[in-house]
């Protein structure tokens, strides 16, 4: 029954790492609705590979996931991933738009969580530090749950970003635990100049290299605003009420 | 070195089952801050195992982590956890209050998300139905980052608790995909009467038993509201949006 060689399982297994993810240029995505997203997307699909076509056997073996799904597919990534001037960086941010970047977003599930969240919440990009986790390791991929297709998505410096966004007289926001009340500030929405909102890494927050560059520092208030005990807020839960009140604003207007 | 006999490393392990857990009344914390955390609280502490004390071998046998954290405990369930006349949910809804209904939250680390967003957001209580993953399930434990320590939480009927509320003259809010739109709706915050909040299953949504017991249904909207082609929110990420707004509401006022 199985139409696949010993070798192509072997190559599809490696995509599980990152090395041989950057060496291809590719990577896996799983599941039906997954697959269909990638072959509507303007993402080129290399290969597809359904379980009744190469057994159960092969498709546990090539999967990454502990149930199987039925269908799996290779997929090119862009090109255009890693942008590597000043020009083009000025190019990706334009006059206006609504961005958000990521300073060392370390969990594989937080940061597909997050593209899922960019996708809802129509951010014209995404752009990442170089140290955040990759985009296209297996567990982000699925948790974007098809976002990953739809979502703008670069790597670059985000300080030499912010620095840029910054020079096309646009915003850089970043939360705070001594920034200001989101809810009674003023925010710019990205309708007239570059607008980033700037997420930091799971347990360190927003480096330094990046705070300085934040021109508006933010700060999510716990409820009741003085009480005292909790957990800052994950890194997903933080771009989603800030990202959310950024969209209030327009909505409500 | 070993000061922790086999049987109790067993005994320790089954903890990682429910059966085990729902037998004994015990369930397990591991790290510095948590067992520092459940300490400090109302919960009552067994036993405290130290890496030093018992080695390192014995720490990887009881530990349900990858890499076993210095320190575990094993703590005692609060007494009250699943409520069981009409009167006792009386009680614990009172005559005003802010509750987060959980409607079969099926994945671990989502509870334990919302546990500690429901801290941070100072809910009174979180109300989960039956069906909902076992609070003491040791990822949904580590994933609350100790807000499982001060969050009240108790298994409910929630079609009856709903019940419960909307005798009390109170509102049982829910998101719906036919939802009114969030941000123009007028919000009752608790102040006044037993407010509860529901969060929906993580693919299946609210339940029609709940759903048709809810007062108000709200929308979140995407951006921009009329765009297509975007999943769903998962369940955490609605429950943000919509908690963020309801205490949005009150800070701003």
């Amino acid at each position: 029954m199985s139409s696949i060689s010993n070798n192509e399982i072997k190559r599809i297994r490696s995509l599980q790492q990152k090395k041989f993810r950057d060496e291809s240029g590719l990577f896996v995505v799983e599941g039906e609705k997954m697959v269909a997203e990638a072959l509507a997307s303007a993402f080129s699909v290399e290969s597809v590979y359904r379980k009744e076509e190469i057994g159960e056997e092969a498709m546990k073996k090539i999967s990454s996931l502990s149930s199987p799904s039925p269908v799996l597919a290779v997929v090119r990534k862009p090109s255009d991933i890693a942008p590597d001037s000043v020009a083009e960086l000025d190019r990706l941010i334009g006059k206006r738009g609504f961005y958000i970047g990521l300073d060392s977003i370390r969990d594989p599930g937080n940061l597909g969580t997050i593209i899922r969240i960019a996708d809802w919440f129509g951010a014209d990009a995404v752009f990442a530090s170089a140290d955040t986790v990759d985009i296209f390791n297996p567990k982000t991929v699925q948790a974007t749950m098809g976002a990953i297709f739809r979502v703008k998505f670069h790597y670059v410096s985000l300080p030499m970003l912010s620095e840029r966004i910054l020079n096309a007289s646009g915003k850089v926001y970043g939360t705070f635990l001594d920034g200001r009340n989101i809810y009674s500030r003023e925010l710019e929405t990205g309708d007239n100049s570059p607008v980033m909102v700037v997420t930091g890494n799971e347990s360190e927050g927003i480096s330094d290299q990046v705070g300085k560059l934040v021109s508006d520092r933010l700060f999510i208030p716990p409820f009741p605003s003085d009480r005292q005990g909790s957990e800052s807020l994950n890194a997903a839960v933080a771009t989603t009420i800030t990202l959310a009140e950024f969209r209030r604003r327009i909505i409500k207007a």
